[in-house]
């Protein structure tokens, strides 16, 4: 059975607890619990933490994980690399960043991530590794650790990411797509830790949705469910790099906006554009979110359009699966306050009163973090029922 | 624990089974068996059927569902009533079928589900039920096991339907929305019957969807997943009965079948509509299926563009939730293969290749059966889940 593996997610996620909470929580015996525990501590996964708070009865020992375990959360952009080492309850120990080209392909990649790893541990981070959990920007299969015709990775197609790095590590891995990963990230660890089914929708370069049902991740029937940047908004232009009419991330993207930035720069239509477009060579999101925080009109219509095309997917996906919550994250959460408007308008406006009764439309609280905070806790649920 | 659930489900699905066969798929000890049908033979839900074929070692006793289960599944329409008494099997004994307006009431309308089922009793279809369950056409609170606003059913607004069926007929009640009553019969006794996520599309009056993920329905958070009728298709006209605007079931569904059929009569842009429209005095979606049959060119436009509409917006909810079946059903499947073929080209050309690689889109098997197998089947669950 999996008790062991309830035991650690219960000591994951609520700290130490006494051999009697836990004999409670898992219903079973306290003999049980004790010869449980023992294989567990004989494995350097629970340690004794001493009595528990007096409760006028006799003191029960308290548990908890062991200090020494280590979980890596690794995050691979399209041009950046972001690891994350915690502890077994997932508080980050340590974290570096930096810049990396995603299309320079999986050797040169995977040698950095290695690299940095052997840097941390170097500085102390950890000893070994319990887990790695590693989120990449594209399609994964999950059950084989192998993305799969990622458009933005050439050279990763059915690259063995997880068995190279299990093999390097010496430790269980789990790889998934980066979207899902920050959805788990934000669900454990963020602004959506009591939602049970929850839409995480990344605006990065492109767009892409995590899906939560059940507190759990869905990944579909083929492991690719939450492909939403490629939805039809509009039956005529402009051609997709999908090569379909009318996607969604052809109208509101990152590299849409930045499109339509730079002719709204080029054309006259912004003044305030046009003289970053000038002072800087080219104009991106966050130049398009800075000038629409100065009352630039044309960047805060940018904005609006965008929400506004979002919304009108999201409103659909609303009315269809009838989520408890909807979390915007990506690195054009930049655009705020406006976007977000614009996106609950479309959204309470379209769908069933029913479905948006009590539906919160929010922005992402971990930001850049949620990424490594989710492979991190992919990791730890990996490693903990390879326990079992 | 729930193996007498268990138990009873798999003698349902596979039949009568020897007891060696239940302990090795319950993964229970022989004397634990024993012990769990006799309590199900005490209360009438399981006998022994006998001694199973020799397999060269000593015979092993078999074991089958009492003959004497009942279920009813009972299908209420917009426009009918339909029941079908079945066996533990679900296999049907018996059914009725009557019109009835949902509009006239709960009081009316379950006191003649009460008298069809007082005849079918008579008739000796049953003796006492083991369970109902209940399909109505609009949202239900699953929980609580009432309609909640539904807009075509005037006066049934949270009106106590499982707690008085269950008082009149003595037995555990079960009550959904028509339209996951019939995914789930579509799923167990229908062309769905492998399906482990299938997205079942109800064509009647309106549009709806419903939603299986893992073999289970997906209800939502509040309990109105599926709800892909008021999906906007198109920024501008028409205005549809809930207010929005270029709603799905506002372009494409029984009621604006015949609505475009009707003008395309009078227009004179149809010769065989405006023959059946004197002849009738009204066209139907039924007219428009045998006119496109006969080859008219605007009864296969209309089909075409129908299909083209629910297309498009199965094609965003494939890319969404990567299904691994499409079923369309409900009273318009008699628009066949060109609506059929229809859907699947918008569907295979617009969502992610490896979400359609193996994406069948298939008719309904069951067609007007599948609502009450649907209710008798969730009857079944319930039932057995009581029992333990």
């Amino acid at each position: 059975m999996d008790f062991q593996r309830r035991l650690l997610r219960l000591l994951r996620d609520e700290g130490p607890l006494s051999r009697a909470d836990l004999g409670n929580r898992l219903n079973l015996p306290r003999t049980r619990v004790i010869a449980e525990l023992e294989r567990l501590v004989a494995s350097d996964l629970v340690r004794e933490a001493g009595p528990s708070a007096s409760r006028g009865g006799r003191r029960s020992t308290l548990v908890e994980l062991h200090p020494g375990i280590r979980f890596a959360g690794v995050d691979l952009g399209a041009t950046s690399i972001d690891i994350e080492i915690t502890d077994g309850r997932l508080g980050p120990i340590a974290a570096y960043s930096e810049p990396a080209d995603i299309r320079s392909g999986p050797q040169a990649v995977l040698s950095r991530v290695d690299a940095i790893l052997a840097k941390l541990r170097a500085e102390g981070a950890y000893r070994r590794l319990n887990g790695i959990g590693i989120g990449v920007p594209g399609p994964v299969s999950f059950r084989d650790g192998v993305p799969v015709s990622p458009p933005i990775m050439p050279g990763w197609d059915r690259y063995p990411v997880r068995r190279l790095l299990a093999h390097e590590h010496h430790c269980p891995v789990v790889v998934d797509n980066d979207v899902n990963v920050m959805a788990v990230g934000e669900r454990h660890g963020g602004v959506a830790r009591s939602a049970e089914s929850m839409l995480f929708v990344k605006i990065g370069s492109g767009v892409g949705c995590g899906i939560l049902l059940g507190g759990e991740l869905y990944r579909g029937s083929d492991g690719c469910a939450g492909d939403i940047g490629h939805i039809q908004v509009q039956p005529h232009d402009p051609v997709c790099t999908c090569g379909s009419i009318g996607c969604l991330e052809a109208l509101f993207s990152g590299i849409a906006l930045e499109r339509e930035a730079t002719a709204a720069a080029r054309s006259g239509a912004s003044a305030a554009l046009a003289r970053r477009l000038t002072l800087y060579g080219s104009v991106s999101a966050k130049d398009v979110a800075e000038c629409a925080a100065e009352g630039d009109a044309t960047s805060l219509r940018l904005i609006r359009e965008g929400g506004r095309r979002l919304g009108g997917v999201l409103a659909g996906l609303v009315s269809f699966i009838n989520p408890s919550m909807i979390v915007i994250g990506g690195g054009l959460t930049g655009l705020g306050s406006v976007l977000l408007a614009e996106i609950r308008s479309v959204v309470y406006r379209r769908s069933l009163p029913l479905a948006t009764g009590n539906l919160p439309v929010v922005l992402s609280e971990l930001g850049t973090r949620a990424g490594v905070a989710g492979a991190s806790f992919l990791a730890s649920d990996l490693a903990f029922a390879e326990a079992s």
